[in-house]
């Protein structure tokens, strides 16, 4: 048996149980992996509430996307893993087939990659969902460039900080904003090229100062609702604006017309458009390795918490206060024979 | 002096009024044209109206965007075009500059191309924005190609024609929506490959159909509001949804947080974006005249009308029975000395 946390039904974090489960031996193109750490992302908090894009089709449910560990069993028609191999899942299934919050879950290989060498299993367990998502919206979908600006709302979440060093490691100008004054310091250490507090600052009047009026190439936003016709004013002729969070919780307008039908593409996103495209994958998973080999990219823990903790580390996240990846770790019993 | 349609408050066709007025000499970059024949457009309807995307900067106002006529006289800084060339004048100005609903009128030789052989006046006026429409949303913007699914809302219209012939051209599948069956027969002549009558048939469940369950490449609508949300539905991953008009009249949502964040491209587009880019225009020019040399574009005018009566023209309009568009024609006296 192994420790899984599960919900029986949805609600807030103490809904979530750490309960023994029969974990199985992994079918044909599935990897059993010994779960080391766990990155908790937003998709988790919102699908045990029952706020996710995809609601939870039976209960008990799982939980967990991305994580870091060791091959432990091999499945049918499976090549290029073998035991012991060091591994980092990446969201690229739906929950309600898999889940990772656990001492050792089974995974589809293709949601597996190779651990980077010199990676340890909390870095591991932080650094692709941020770098997958930021690499293939702005990149792949939004066709990023040398000097284009960028605009990064929620900016101090784990993808806000990848994509600002994404930006950065194509010459685009990441310009990030933040409600507060708060996390303004951390953002310009992280590679902001300017910081827009938007309590405090028009974020239309600066963008358009920043870019000589010419607008962003590229608008990144985590928030939606009625916030996104101001920022698809920032959006220079032919540029986008990529949805990829709703964290407003509000009806989102369609800008377009009431903007007097500019050039205006809008776009939602998620990193599995990234994760279940082969080729995307492929592409995006050398763009990340490259970057962490030469030390342009790096994970951004934010903080550690263990299993038995599960809960308050969604409380953490839901409090808003973090910079960085929220990270989970596994104290690992011998496995069971 | 010239005959010039004016209007002097926002209203119902009633306010256009036929004036004689002084229109000077053209001056840098910009050419004299006889009109001989005009396109009437929606956007003159609704600048008439108060409701167009840009307000009426000063009353009275001018009208008209779409013309054909001959070079009267010819302004500092312009090459390419003499006295006597027949040309025709596309929208790529504001009406607030300059407007064709007249005699005579001066525009920017920015907006004027050579007429091709053969084509009279009649056919000259009513071949340009349709064309030019389509061919930017769907070529330019759109990238459509071969074997793609295109869905054409309000097919019937002159740009609705040109995009099914546009999409054929390319070798794509234009498939028409219609709200009756009564211009089914007239779309399926024109070229749709499939016709769907909305106000029997379900959209959603007919397009998935026609393409095998992928969805269309490409939704190429005018029409709008809520009914988006529908549109955005058939749309295949990494598909677009193309606004180019808002004949609903109502605020339209943006659909992807609704729809699970599917891989959704939503843009607003207008006629400008290619009449107003040098390098699209030429590329633009080049496929609309190459498709009139070959017959694989033929303008469809709908019904002529005099210049005396564009009040009657903006009624057969408004009224949303044409199929093919609506020309005026100007019948000429003697230039004034």
């Amino acid at each position: 048996m192994v420790k899984t946390v599960r919900f029986h039904e949805y609600g807030g974090p103490d809904v979530l149980r750490l309960e023994d489960v029969e974990v199985g031996e992994p079918g044909p193109g599935e990897l059993l992996v010994r779960v080391d750490a766990i990155g908790v992302n937003r998709a988790e908090v919102l699908f045990r509430g029952g706020h996710y894009i995809q609601p939870v089709k039976e209960f008990p449910a799982r939980l967990g996307a991305e994580a870091a560990g060791v091959v432990e069993a091999v499945g049918a028609h499976v090549t290029g893993f073998e035991v012991g191999r060091p591994v980092s899942v990446v969201p690229a299934f739906s929950m309600n087939d898999y889940g990772v919050y656990a001492e050792r879950a089974i995974v589809p290989a293709s949601a597996v990659l190779h651990r980077p060498g010199g990676l340890g299993a909390i870095e591991a367990a932080a650094v692709w969902m941020p770098y997958l998502t930021a690499y293939g919206a702005l990149v792949e979908v939004g066709g990023m460039r040398a000097g284009d600006a960028v605009v990064l709302t929620a900016a101090s979440s784990s993808v806000g900080l990848a994509a600002i060093r994404t930006a950065r490691r194509v010459g685009a100008v990441p310009i990030a904003t933040t409600r507060t004054g708060a996390k303004k310091k951390a953002l310009l250490e992280a590679g902001a090229a300017e910081v827009i507090v938007t309590g405090e600052e028009d974020v239309v009047e600066r963008v358009l100062d920043l870019t000589s009026g010419r607008g962003a190439e590229l608008v990144f936003d985590a928030v939606a609702g009625p916030g996104v016709i101001d920022l698809a004013k920032v959006v220079a002729p032919g540029g986008t604006l990529i949805e990829y969070g709703a964290l407003s919780g509000e009806a989102t307008p369609y800008p377009g017309f009431e903007l007097g039908m500019p050039a205006l593409n809008m776009r939602t996103y998620t990193v599995h458009e990234t994760t279940t495209d082969r080729r995307r994958l492929r592409r995006a998973e050398a763009f990340v390795s490259s970057g962490l080999g030469t030390g342009a990219f790096e994970p951004v823990v934010g903080r550690v918490f263990g299993l038995e903790e599960i809960a308050e580390a969604h409380r953490y996240m839901e409090a808003g206060d973090q910079i960085g990846k929220i990270v989970v770790t596994v104290d690992h019993h011998p496995r069971p024979m």
